[in-house]
């Protein structure tokens, strides 16, 4: 029996991987808040979220220009423009994401699935390529994606790699990490090296010890996964950085995406800014 | 008969195509101003350099961001570092340039060979790819470079074509020209593509009046360049257009390189930041 087709101006989340981005971000903006962003809105790409007050712009830029792998910069707002003119014109970043997270002085102080409340006229977004943008093309390569497999949130982890400072802006490099057989890696890095602004090849593969990773069942933001038989762990540097480097360096405030809960762009998930 | 010589110890700006970067930096350091840097230090890098104060700098950086074929970024230093630790890291721009300008409200208020004394502890500095670092592949490509030939400073002038703007900063392209017989236009375009951040391809080629340009003998930078019989000129996107803008903007302060007179790196001239 064939599954019942969707008409196109029906969307629905439960099909989410062929939402186009508008829908996708109408459904997060009515309130509709998914376990992740990951599979939904398969061929564009995806953004993690940093808006900072324009105090700290400067250094927070200066950041992500010094650790492009975690932070490779999609596209940066004018500041109090909520607006992302280049990746998504018809979009407001203060309610089109699922899920923010607000930070006072490095604590994480609200969870809010709008964040037009808490918007500064001062704040500078930050649109950071995410690893979720090249799932599609892992899956045609043959690579399993274990956390859409089961349904949950992709795992994340604090490393004890320290990232390159700026300014008042320093912290620790933080993983997304992707269970598969030991025969799929080579094609994961493959792939995923065509994909410079959604964070490139992998920072490590095996070894969790290698990068200060003591439990990979207790991820510090995300969900844990089940490994198959054999899979070996595959690590990507992750947009989530930021959040580890609010936490460390303390600024006055801050807002994020919640961890797994993306910015859907308009974009294609290849995308790589000039 | 042979030129003589010169022994590696004794650098001298007789011969400046052999200097090593450190070499000319010296030169440079102790008051040599040659016309231009132009074919110094073959196989380096050159960099254009804007220094504003922390206050703009989060724009200076947007701007860049948004204008990468004018201002492609080769390094931002820290608020008050005069070292650029990624490309020339034993070096001090505020002395090893031949040249500079320092700018109040827009206003190119001195000319120094020496900038210490202007150079202030809230100065972020922008070293900026310049396109004499790709000169050097287009004579091994057999395309002349008129400006090197004469002797002169490269001509460079203000477009009518607006940048896209960043906050205060906003201006017009600035662009520098070469002329060449038209036979050599594709080898041009083809070598320079090679260094995207040495501002890539041509903007344009052929007709001047295409950029607003009226006359090809008054650059408003540099120095005018005699054209060969059938030579056509090519304009590149320039790294002088920080200048254009901030006479302008109007800013508060900043420090520049004179045109033309560039800061040489240690990197070799295909260098691209990751």
């Amino acid at each position: 029996m064939q599954p019942p087709v969707e008409p196109p101006d029906r969307p629905s989340p439960d099909r989410p991987s062929v939402l186009t981005p508008a829908q996708a971000r109408a459904l997060f903006r009515a309130g509709a808040e998914p376990v992740t962003t990951a599979g939904w809105c398969q061929g564009y790409a995806q953004a993690n979220l940093l808006a900072v007050p324009r105090d700290i712009a400067f250094e927070a830029m200066l950041f992500c220009r010094r650790n492009p792998r975690a932070c490779p910069l999609l596209e940066v707002t004018d500041p109090g423009d909520a607006c992302p003119h280049e990746t998504a014109p018809d979009a407001d970043l203060r309610r089109d994401l699922p899920s923010y997270r607000v930070f006072q002085y490095g604590r994480p102080v609200a969870e809010v699935s709008d964040a037009t409340p808490y918007w500064r006229d001062d704040l500078v977004a930050f649109l950071i390529g995410c690893s979720f943008s090249f799932e599609t093309a892992l899956l045609g390569a043959g690579v399993p994606v274990r956390h859409v497999e089961q349904g949950r949130n992709v795992p994340m982890f604090v490393t004890d790699r320290p990232c390159v400072p700026a300014g008042r802006l320093a912290g620790p490099l933080v993983v997304s990490m992707r269970p598969m057989p030991p025969e799929a890696v080579s094609a994961a890095v493959a792939v995923s090296e065509l994909f410079p602004a959604m964070h490139g090849p992998p920072v490590h593969v095996g070894d969790p010890a290698e990068l200060g990773i003591v439990d990979l069942t207790r991820p510090q933001f995300g969900e844990p996964v089940e490994f198959a038989p054999g899979d070996v762990p595959v690590f990507w540097a992750c947009g989530v950085t930021p959040q580890a480097v609010l936490m460390a360096a303390r600024p006055e405030f801050a807002i994020t995406h919640a961890p797994g809960k993306m910015f859907v762009t308009d974009r294609p998930d290849s995308f790589t800014p000039a």
